[in-house]
């Protein structure tokens, strides 16, 4: 397999790091100063400066992971733009259009691929990464209209390398779905826990698991929960706007608003359980590039790649 | 302690049969024809006609429980008031002032204190009733200002015995708290669960843990939501309009919500870990009605009553 430059120790990038050398991946890193270096290299990963690191994978034509917070994806953009022009790269950053707008404007010839793996935990940094953290996990990788698809299978085995199944979709599609899954319920969660709290004690006193669950996220910290959305505004904002239709709904009728709620619950379930019917995808065919986003969007996931084939599991 | 008459042998009736009898309460229930009556009459429970337990409740003045569906509350105050006209009178429907109604309409003379313990399960029915369900569960008792504290006391005593530790509250108080911690938290499941579900599968394919938490209550069956809301519609719609306006702003700028959610729900951490301040309310003092009122309001709770002394733990 290609190596791996990773570029950031936090807790998605160290993980990152420590999945790809488990599955025999030769890789490196680099991060800011003052972050978890020591640590990472205490426990013998190979962690280099970073124009040292970039140097690197310049010879070599590594993988590079981009592994920073959406703030500080520009500037990493431009110091990997002094030693290639052309590198073959992705990303593991939460929103995807910025990413991919930055990378065009920033490193027009670059090999680009997004990712997103769907994992975390409620600890970050280096200290709380684990080799095992995407391991049955979802990883959305994207694939554009010109996205070449020898590229996305070097991304795509890189997902599956650290133990995650492969989620296909396009950029704007996935920002706009996860604005759905992880940034509404944010704010919703924020919203039930103000309102909870609003008029004295007594309502936190009766709250039981159900408000627990669904206020647990109002507990992670401001400033994170405002970055995570500042990213993804555009698509964030659609939605609430579909949200405060269905709720001025809701206050009209609640049978219609309780009936679709339960069936999309439902949906759910059975897209979790379901086994899934067995599909393969000819990389080399020139309908590969719909038929990869077909598969995301009937729910369906990337299980492996052999050879020019794409095996998928589709609910 | 005074006999126990439980009317409704679904999951709380019966759990309440069971956690009395436990307690060494002379209990015994009545039900509804073609449910749980022969189960639990094989376990050793004394169950009888409805008519012969409301008779037995009569002679004895025990105390009568009443565990039926908001639905069926009027039909059996009917059927009590064929026996007795002043029953001391309990209640574990989930919204109180509605109940609090009927009883005002069709037993005026009843020594009622209506109460709802914060304990339930996914499950329903005999099958699934526990005398353990209420242990270490908060269990509202309600306090009007026509309340005769002895008759509050009685049914705190019953709270306590089954393992509950009671918190003080008005019906209203009490309805205006669970649209805000249970009926609202409801309505928003439904909601992210449509939105979820509402453009494709490629949503719900990215959705984890978060999204599953925020969405678990839309698994309820729709025609139990449906009569849980329609039961304190008033409270829901008042607290609807609350959260649409919270959403409004959010759409404008999302600082202020992110910073207030995470502050009510530092607060809910606070409230559960907090040790407490133990205080003590004289029953027969002037001022007793308030000083019970106020643990409630301050999200404390009544542990124990010893003779004539209300004990509590405030935060």
């Amino acid at each position: 397999m290609r190596p791996l430059c990773v570029l950031g120790l936090g807790l998605i990038g160290g993980s990152v790091l420590r999945a790809a050398t488990a599955a025999g991946i030769e890789a490196w890193a680099a991060s800011a100063p003052g972050t978890d270096i020591e640590a990472a290299s205490a426990e013998g990963f190979s962690v280099l400066e970073p124009s040292e690191a970039l140097r690197a994978a310049a010879e070599r034509d590594a993988l590079i992971c981009l592994a920073v917070p959406l703030p500080a994806v520009d500037e990493v953009l431009s110091n990997i733009a002094e030693h290639t022009s052309a590198p073959l790269l992705t990303d593991v950053v939460s929103v995807k259009q910025p990413v991919l707008d930055a990378v065009r404007r920033i490193l027009p010839d670059a090999r680009y691929v997004g990712g997103h793996p769907m994992a975390g935990k409620a600890e970050s940094g280096w200290s709380a990464s684990s080799a095992e953290l995407f391991t049955g996990a979802d990883w959305a990788v994207c694939l554009e209209p010109e996205t070449e698809l020898a590229n996305w299978r070097t991304v795509c085995a890189l997902a599956l390398a650290c133990g995650a199944r492969v989620v296909p979709a396009g950029a704007a599609e996935h920002d706009r779905a996860v604005a759905r899954i992880s940034h509404l319920p944010h704010v919703f969660a924020e919203v039930l826990a103000e309102l909870g709290a609003r008029n004295g004690a007594l309502p936190l006193r009766l709250a039981a698991g159900s408000f627990s669950d669904a206020t647990r996220v109002a507990g992670t910290r401001p400033e994170l929960v405002r970055a995570m959305c500042d990213g993804n505004a555009e698509a964030l904002s659609e939605v609430l706007d579909s949200a405060i239709e269905a709720l001025r709904g809701a206050r009209e009728a609640l049978g219609p608003v309780i009936e679709s709620g339960h069936r999309g619950r439902t949906e759910l379930d059975r897209l979790r359980s379901a086994p899934g019917t067995e599909l393969s995808v000819d990389l080399t065919a020139p309908e590969a590039h719909a038929g990869l986003l077909a598969i995301g969007e009937r729910g369906g996931v990337i299980t492996a790649i052999d050879g020019e084939h794409a095996h998928a599991l589709v609910p």
